[in-house]
């Protein structure tokens, strides 16, 4: 349920109502959906009606939502949200490529990647610190001493640093360093570390998991929305289908189905979406097209010699022309755009 | 196995190398990659042999082929191939653009989709005259009737013919009307149709099984190409997967990666493939940009009157967007390349 | 929609009932269903209604069927069919175990197999003669000559023979030697090919397609009851899904869900539904506890050398004690029903 | 890598050993294999050779192992194992049925629900406290005093108390107060948790992720043991595929694979892995039969009132019927070891 409010409501007159809310035991989101005013209302179990509403004179209607995701959905806010964090935009035809190696190895390694990144016009930084791998042997990732080595890239190129936090223990000191919190694939429904998140006030990227429903995976972004964090970015990186030949697959339907059904920014991620080096480029400016509002790519100096996923990995040379490529495609969208 | 010939091979010399493979109870098949001349070999069980092959002067290599689906690869040949049909070509920058009902309803409305077709700048007329339904008790199309139509509308306004056929029995009446035999998803392993369309000479658009990993997928179109037909035509139409939000999951991956390993034109059916109309444009236009050769659009004068598949279908304002954007996205992915 | 007759309805006025919903346009089918006769009507196009029938004195009621799948499903008949072969049963808690190779691939090794088939009390022989294979250059099966010793081996040792058949032009020379007709999965969707086995009157296996949901999988043996042939057997060989340790994913819900939904008899090959011999017995086993009414496994002399799918294929020795269980299963299955 | 010991060495020279391995940098596991000890050799970066090993005199083999998953695989240990809890097994041919509501609603149900199920012989209370809900707007448990009611229950009916865990932050409590913790499907690879758990020395119920392969699962089950733990217990609840006619897809071959490839317990699901309560008693024994140690069903007085999964659950009656046929699948399961 969400009420629409007056144009002519003021300040205070909005505070009455979101009091009057609140202490009926209900909690509140605020928007502006194409310069509308509207309130959200979360909770089944509060005492608000429909009619108690009404009776306020600054509320215009009182609108019942159908979807189960509530607050992401496209039916509350119609207009595209566009996440902002240190001065860059997330959504909208903003140029967003979030690059680095899957792994922080060392400090060398990610101030060069962080170099190259900003000199092919990119404004993010990813990378993992702690890494959640399939085997206990497996390379584990740099802990602190990792996210140490990013933030001192991300601060010398002045880039938005975003990395992976994997369990409500580590939110505190990920939030230290991080710019935006990344939860990954596997934990995209450990409701934990979402309603931890929620609570937190820095954007949170939420990948898809492996065989997450799109309604799943709104439903996920909608746990960090309900505790109070409005800032979700999504990002689509592959399902699991019996095809072999790729190491997942990119549903681009759902991108394009997203971009219709929530007002989130969603991110394209070629690398794991595709498990393949010569896919990351097509496959991006692809989903790009159909309506992906930035990409994550993961790049390295030698991606032979990466600790973790090479073959997906692209060498500094082709990430350069894939960028160049996505910022092409991103001005022929808006192009696109004037036809309708 | 295939042999790369000399560039002073004569006819007459190609011929009685030829003959002298299929004397050895081999097929062959002949084709131009970047201007080399090569012969492929097909048949496990003849008695050719490497040695054997390079005592012909005109032999400059004889070369193994690694993959299960030999001669519908790029090892086999590199080059995309084009094909040809009533002048107009499908593969490389050409626009390819399949639109239709999906039944054929009666002769009026063929006429009318047709009239649109054309001046939408499309050159494919597509629509169902034998129709794979699921249940018996739906409508099964007009059979030959309908194919008297197609013919009729696709005279009229000068388009090519694309019609689906299913059962061998069939392919000599549907042969006398259509331009193009379509292989239906559901019959992408029946061998036995495969086969028999194989030897035709009209080309094959083979559109991907359900559950067909792309391997099956060109393992199928290498029938047809053993069988004699070199003329085949990938489709595209979403693979069957858990989610359900979409009718099925559009594999744009697998498009990539099918321009990769093969050298057969791919077209995108997002239709079948996204099951939702608002999604057929981003996502044909996503997979245009990431390597698809030309879309397969259902479109009809009023979709929610269409006897199937309305839920996906355009109607013809829309189509007509949807065309000027597919073929300014060609203009744009040809810009593109330059950048390499 | 169908009719239950009263108990007292002649045959004649059966008879006269049956030829006015003929005449109006509908197919019929008839059943007798725990000692109920019933008719049902086919077809939507015709002219029976409802109060149209009910003038007829044997007409005890006239019920609507909710079901997509109408005259296959357990709305229309509760008792489970079954259908008789050459004096043997299938369905109930008869033993019914299909054995043979995946090929046949000469006469002495079908002689062979027959013979163990028969000493371990199985009444089926199973092998294909017309292979779908993948790829064109594999060995595509015998053909009318594999046919010819299937014949032979069955006779010889008093056996039902199952051999597939992949086209409709097959149907009448594989009718010529076949006591059953199987269709493999990849054309459990190829309509022409149902509805021609729907006009046949032999015992049809039909198997499920590897994406196929179960409702799909009615609807193919609805088509073969709907043109006129009501003993369909379904079979469950698994299904595609993103495990890739064993070939297919056995879909034990199904079995358990069919026997629920319709009234057909339900096999289960495991060895294309595991595609690894180690599970063939425990999954059997399993699948018929869970319902299932029969087995189908693949079974040879040495399993490494079979021409085809020899990792899921039974020595002799394994086949045997396989049916030894199986036996039992069946017996403790019994068993276990008088706990109800 | 692991070492098969002498049968005769002490007790003394097998920690002398040990803390050779220990002090060059690995983690350690003993088992006992058929009457065969072994100890594991855990991690890749220690200092520990073959040849090193080999000069203790007690060291009889060292063995390399060629599976990802290395201490749950059979290579390491070939015998089943049983884990024991309050004096109960679970493995072997031992009933093991772990009952109870899918949430925990208040005190006199679950005293009821243990009632109920101590009644039918069966020695688990299972139950959700704390529940991971697909929406933030759902139930989300009771929390501690759901634990507490549990362990009441559990208590009063000497039951052996069965509870998830969803966070590492809750390990505490929730160790409190129940005997084995349960790892829910979206947790199977929140690695954080698996760790955590790793370190605890209550038994570890692990269920399988909706997309998991089994190689993920036994990395997963690899996880905990690699953290200490070795009594970690498998359970099979569906996996998610096409199909959707049931909740889940039961995956009968990969208990059977399962059963062959690691030497852990094995449970089935079939309240999650169908989602309808008509098909959890087939499925359940025919798993059982296939090969499952034991079974976990969701029971409530009123299933049609559950707060969550009603439609999975079985009522009283219908839940004693199924733990007798359970009971004696058991039995009949070990009668037909007897034929090989």
């Amino acid at each position: 349920m969400y009420i629409i409010l007056k144009n002519s409501a003021t300040s205070q007159e909005i505070e009455t109502l979101k009091s009057y809310i609140i202490n009926n035991g209900h909690g509140v989101i605020e928007t502006t959906d194409y310069n509308v005013k509207k309130i959200g209302i979360m909770g089944k179990n509060g005492g608000v009606t429909k009619e108690s509403l009404k009776k306020f004179s600054i509320v215009d209607e009182v609108v019942k939502i159908g979807k189960p995701f509530k607050f992401v959905s496209s039916e509350f806010k119609s207009e595209p949200s566009i996440i902002e964090v240190k001065g860059r935009k997330i959504g909208g035809d903003n140029m967003v490529i979030m690059a680095g190696p899957c792994s922080i190895e060392n400090r060398e390694m990610i101030l060069e990647t962080a170099k190259v990144i900003k000199e092919n016009g990119c404004e993010y930084l990813r990378g993992g610190a702690y890494k959640p791998r399939t085997s206990p042997y497996d390379f584990q990732g740099l802990g602190e001493e990792g996210l140490k080595y990013m933030r001192e890239a991300a601060n010398k190129y002045d880039l938005v640093m975003v990395t992976e936090v994997m369990d409500t223990r580590e939110i505190e000191i990920v939030g230290q360093y991080t710019d935006i919190f990344q939860v990954g694939a596997r934990n995209m429904q450990n409701f934990s570390l979402l309603k931890e998140l929620g609570k937190t006030d820095k954007p949170i990227l939420l990948k898809r998991g492996m065989s997450a429903t799109l309604r799943d995976f709104l439903m996920a972004a909608e746990y960090i929305v309900a505790f109070g964090n409005k800032n979700v970015i999504l990002c689509e990186r592959g399902i699991r289908t019996f095809e072999i030949a790729t190491r997942n697959t990119v549903d681009i339907n759902g991108i394009a189905l997203l971009k219709e059904k929530c007002h989130l920014p969603i991110i394209i991620d070629a690398s794991h979406g595709t498990g393949k080096r010569s896919l990351v480029e097509p496959v991006t400016i692809g989903c790009i097209l159909a309506g992906a509002d930035g990409a994550m790519i993961e790049v390295h100096a030698n991606p032979k010699c990466a600790l973790s996923d090479g073959d997906q990995t692209l060498n500094y040379k082709d990430f350069g022309k894939t960028c160049e490529k996505i910022k092409k495609t991103l001005a022929f969208r808006k192009e696109l755009k004037e036809i309708n």
